[in-house]
């Protein structure tokens, strides 16, 4: 039984080979480009951005995994296979990590960390006085999937006030929920922090825009954790100008890496990682992967699949 | 009935007085250096950082409320009117806000927020890869007390180990409790990240030294929210040049404002923050020393007192 990996380049096919282990009996963990691995061979491939056309060339393939929670880096490939489930990486350690990025986020534009880390580059005391505690404003959550929801609650538990929006309802304790695309201007408009935890689809595609900022609350904050492709970076730029929104952590973009030349690298509002969010180790990957290949095995049916009707 | 204000400087007074409101009917607020108001006349100060002496000579001084949580800066002053109360100044507010800045500082360790600020300033993307989650390491809190507790609340809600260590022994839900000198590096030798929230005491002093760094876990993270006088500044920074420690956050320094030319501004493993881990509003402070006058004034025993056997 052979698994392809292309996530991390050739240097990472050892760790993710030292990750799997035994855990699957009989499995050969084999570089994407690996030359004894002809298509016909594969059983399973591990990937992240795979070149269009290598997967629908493989006859055998019984799953495709992608390497983290979003997919939508395999399904732009317009030849993939079809009745070959896509499963999404999303083992418990993402969503604690990813839980941590939002609350690190949510946390760091309350405390102004934006401005402490230019005053401090500056060797510059610079006391700053925020007028409202963290738990003073409610962060609203767009998207209450496996990572919505856990950063929901790690928010809530910190006694940070916590409103949600997805395409169904959601019923979250402590989390007031919206849904639909009717809802949604009501959901912003009591979102003092909006946190963008959507997955890359046509309807998300720049939704992070001039028309949805407005609806915010003037000098609301801004996590994007979602995909680059779902923001409008210029019109995220004006509003930060403007003053409609106060501050802006930004982990994704397009392209990434995100250019030496953008504006967004030392803009004094704007706390630019580099797509860090929630990046389990390759051991957990590794793990979670295993665990999904040896259900498949026995036939079983896996959470975090992808589901083409919904296009996530 | 007078009370005196020195926090803040002369232009918070407005700011304090209207803080004040009239939530005790008859009281005046007056700026320290009013000249229109002579020691005699004072019942109640609220200050930072006192001249030595200027309280003794109040004679009708019915207590001294500190602006902040540590009184250190109030007792500082050898010729204290014995007998009269110092009430440290505790809000719900203030824990609150301490709580979200040890949880931003340890998720700041965890996640290498201070790397990642540095790429930023070089417009570098340079993607980290921590090998952990913030909640698998496990968190000390030397200092049990409102802030230390609070913090210890927030950090375990979010699923992150914590452990904690007092002079007199706690019972913490969920928290591993250590006691006393005897039990110090019992406590130490489990913290991963280490958080130091003790009063300035004669036996806090110059503590967090090469001595006591040296008994952690090598690599371990350090968050110093107490006060600058209980670290020696060069063995921390010799602690993370060695690799003994992987980085810190600061808060608070001796002298404050930092200098420009500390090597801790500088340093890539430092972030230094300007002694803002837990500032309450204005409002909200002032609310919480009115309701202590109104509670002294009915002859009530207030929380929060300092004790002088005791030294904080
Ligand atoms: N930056 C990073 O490091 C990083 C890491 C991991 C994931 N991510 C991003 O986070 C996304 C979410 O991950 P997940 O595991 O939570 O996905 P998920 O479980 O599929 O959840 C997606 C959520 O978005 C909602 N949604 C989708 N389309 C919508 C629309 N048009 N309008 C309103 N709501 C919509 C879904 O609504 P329903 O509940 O009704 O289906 C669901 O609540 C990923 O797709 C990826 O883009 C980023
Ligand atoms: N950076 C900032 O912005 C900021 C803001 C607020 C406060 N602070 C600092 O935080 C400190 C704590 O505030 P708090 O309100 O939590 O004070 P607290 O309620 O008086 O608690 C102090 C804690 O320290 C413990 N302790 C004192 N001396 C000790 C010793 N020698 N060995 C072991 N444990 C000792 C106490 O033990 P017991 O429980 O046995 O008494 C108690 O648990 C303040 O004094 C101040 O220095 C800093």
């Amino acid at each position: 039984m052979i698994l392809v990996v292309k996530s991390g380049g050739p240097e990472a096919v050892l760790e993710w080979r030292r990750g799997f282990g035994d855990l699957v009996p009989g499995l050969e963990v084999r570089d994407w480009n690996d030359p004894d691995v002809t298509p016909e061979m594969v059983d399973y491939a591990l990937v992240w951005d795979p070149e269009p056309g290598r997967l629908a060339a493989m006859p055998r393939l019984r799953a495709i995994f992608g390497s983290g929670a979003g997919v939508d880096h395999i399904v732009a490939d317009p030849t993939l296979p079809p009745g070959v489930p896509i499963v999404r990486c999303v083992p418990e350690e993402a969503t604690q990590r990813m839980g941590e990025f939002v609350v690190w986020s949510v946390l760091s534009l309350a405390k102004e960390a934006r401005r402490m880390a230019l005053a401090q580059v500056a060797s510059e005391w610079a006391a700053v006085d925020p007028p409202f505690a963290a738990a003073d404003r409610t962060v609203g959550i767009m998207g209450l999937g496996a990572m919505g929801q856990r950063s929901a609650e790690m928010l809530r538990a910190l006694g940070i006030p916590v409103r949600g929006w997805s395409r169904s309802r959601k019923s979250i304790p402590g989390v007031e929920c919206f849904a639909g695309a009717e809802e949604r201007d009501a959901f912003l408009a009591g979102c003092d922090v909006l946190v963008c935890l959507l997955p890359a689809t046509a309807e998300t595609q720049g939704l992070i825009a001039a028309p949805l900022l407005a609806k915010l609350p003037r000098g609301a904050g801004l996590v994007q954790v979602g995909r680059g492709a779902q923001q409008v970076l210029p019109d995220i730029i004006a509003a930060l100008d403007s003053g409609q929104l106060s501050g802006a952590v930004l982990d994704v973009f397009t392209p990434e890496p995100l250019p030496a030349g953008s504006p967004a690298w030392a803009h004094p509002s704007i706390i630019v990682t580099p797509h860090v969010a929630s990046l389990p180790s390759r051991a957990e990957r590794a793990r979670y992967v295993a665990r999904a290949i040896a259900a498949l095995e026995r036939g079983e049916t896996l959470p975090h699949l992808y589901d083409p009707a919904r296009g996530y």
